[in-house]
């Protein structure tokens, strides 16, 4: 996954593999090296509120994989946009539990922010909702709330 | 709200505001005048799908603005990443229609993203969703889906 020993990684890209190499092992001492330090980490999972902190949001891993048998998780990127120490990359995740044949995978949006600090970057935001609409071509969006 | 004349804004901050100005105004043209141009913008409105490429993005506001009277929008910044060209700011909306309640506020966690251009910054990315669990604290999220 291009990790820098103790340090990170050497790309946003490589930080978001690495990420969901973690989240589809429920690897949690993997999942812990691709967050970066600190109290300023924020999570949203699907449907969930705000995790803030790096306690908070490693924690919020750790209940995700008690318990459970590593999902298949597809990741594909939409768009992206990166400066030298800081991008933003949107993906969407399908999501299916372990076992679970393809048309029961979920759908996610998700919003993935890295920093980079110290030369290699990390995982600093995860915003992640559920479409509650289904996909039409490229202007999916019939039903909101705003 | 501190726009550049045909150009933008000055801050990150600036664009965001004049963005939540536009939405509690249902202000067509102010509403434009926010997102950057191009076709890499892109917008999530809270249970939707994704909104790609500034006419889709700007048709997604003007349907929600159709027939809508203004509503009340206040916005409070919880985080906040930036460097020269790119910032990503994490706020809570809390929204109401024209009229109602304080108590019949929704609440909205949206990611923010801007980017500056010819030394003018705008709203590229809305990646809004709603928690579907009430807030509890500070670590407020306990049913998920991922």
């Amino acid at each position: 996954m291009s990790a820098i020993p103790g340090q990170g990684f050497a790309t946003p890209a490589a930080a978001e593999a690495a990420f969901y190499a973690a989240f589809a092992a429920v690897d949690r001492e993997a999942m812990e090296a691709v967050w970066a330090p600190g109290e300023h980490t924020l999570c949203i999972h699907p449907g969930g509120g705000l995790r803030r902190g790096r306690q908070a949001v490693i924690q919020s891993w750790m209940e995700i994989f008690s318990g459970t048998s590593p999902p298949s998780i597809q990741h594909r990127l939409i768009a992206s946009f990166e400066t030298r120490g800081l991008a933003v990359r949107l993906v969407e995740e399908l999501i299916r539990p372990h076992g679970a044949p393809p048309e029961a995978a979920t759908r996610v949006l998700a919003t993935n922010v890295f920093i980079r600090e110290g030369g290699s970057w990390r995982i600093v935001e995860h915003h992640a909702s559920l479409p509650l609409v289904p996909p039409r071509g490229g202007d999916e969006d019939e039903r909101r709330l705003h």
